[in-house]
């Protein structure tokens, strides 16, 4: 039996408690396929050496075209390949692993690309504005805080604590906007005859779910479950939210 | 035998020709499911009037919150039906017609909305902006044009004349953000594995690329197929847009 895949994450702290939106996906992907694999935590301060350890490639770019690494990153030690991004990594497990369930069920290539653009169009600058400081808040380590405060407001602009300072009107705007375009999410999973699917798709969930998800644990993880503005968010949409997180909690297991 | 099912579409012209965006998408999906129908021109200052004795139910809403009519409107006389607005006549006909390929594969129905808000993000506001005051030139009939100039102004802001005036450089840097637009939504057509594949899910039109088509086809009519502004388009992502009108001539037929 080969050695599991490896997963890289960035930890929030000294547990090493799986906040990312974007490693989320990946480990949804996982777990969903039911592939071996283990953690391995990368501080925020080390995703660029470490990413290029593993010869895995820059991802996007940042404000000054200089080439960004980026997590989650995988390795798969049967085929010694390493590869990031979370779209990329799913291509690659479906490929590789015919026997487990496709996450980009084949013909939704597209529609895949396409709805990340539609999903950044109706959940940003609100998502980001709101969960980016309730994420810096959050990082234990000092040198990862620092880093990670720089890099947003670098892309972002701006002084991360003047995005959504608490009790702030500019914060209850932020909310209702991320309301707003999550209602209109809502209408896409009731689009079509099945309104009571569970997924985008159906009864089985598909990448785009993940998607969503890990936004939503990006949310719940950073602010706490207990957080009033998070408790606000599981009652939208008649809970929809809630259920899709209550849905994918099964393949939720941080395997460590 | 039944009568043929009624598309109901706005002529630009004393000949009828067909131009807007959103008929050309129900205009693709009957030839495609080869049904039986016949075009009622409607003059654009009649689409209300028309729409209400046939009981074709508003589509959204103008700026001050009244209803508002709009075509494409098929009326089908098998079930003595109305429907407006070209997702939801896809959607009847798929599930009334089963005999015929559906437009809206099942467990699509949510990438299909989100594909709309994905499109819209990437080209719109230069689309808009350059095939609206386009239109209007090539409007015959005056109070048709009138109306046409007072309604989209009344949506957009501004006068039509100023969106995109000939030879100016604010016309050039829409083309620009048009191309860089469609370079996005090429991307999405050469997701996945099968990169020579005509349409978006494979080689089997969905309602998506109809919805691409209606747009390219709208430029391609309002500009007319030989001004060099056209041309251009055709060259972009090598032909990619010619090919997909190509790739739908078959199914671009106007029955009569």
């Amino acid at each position: 039996m080969s050695d599991p895949i490896v997963l890289y994450d960035i930890p929030l702290n000294a547990n090493g408690t799986a906040w990312s939106p974007h490693t989320w996906r990946t480990r949804y992907t996982l777990n969903y396929k039911n592939l071996a694999y283990r953690t391995v935590w990368v501080p925020y301060t080390s995703i660029e050496p470490t990413s290029k350890r593993l010869a895995a490639r820059p991802t996007s770019l940042w404000p000054d075209d200089a080439p960004r690494y980026t997590l989650p990153a995988i390795f798969d030690p049967s085929t010694n390949t390493p590869i990031a991004d979370s779209i990329a990594i799913a291509r690659y497990l479906d490929a590789q692993y015919p026997h487990t369930p496709r996450v980009i069920p084949e013909g939704t290539e597209g529609f895949h690309e396409a709805f990340l653009v539609a999903l950044d169009a109706v959940t940003s600058p609100a998502l980001r504005n709101l969960a980016m400081p309730a994420s810096l808040v959050r990082i234990d380590d000092e040198a990862a805080k620092a880093k990670y405060k720089r890099d947003r407001e670098w892309q972002v602009g701006g002084a991360m604590e003047e995005w959504a300072p608490e009790g702030s009107e500019k914060r209850v705007g932020l909310w209702r906007e991320l309301e707003a375009g999550l209602a209109k999410v809502a209408k896409w999973y009731e689009a079509g005859e099945d309104k009571d699917r569970k997924f985008l798709m159906g009864d089985d969930p598909v990448m785009a779910d993940f998607v969503v998800a890990g936004r939503l644990m990006w949310l719940k993880v950073v602010l706490g479950e207990e957080h009033e503005e998070w408790k606000a968010v599981e009652t939208w949409h008649e809970g929809r939210w809630a259920k899709l997180l209550k849905d994918l909690e099964v393949y939720a297991e941080v395997k460590v």
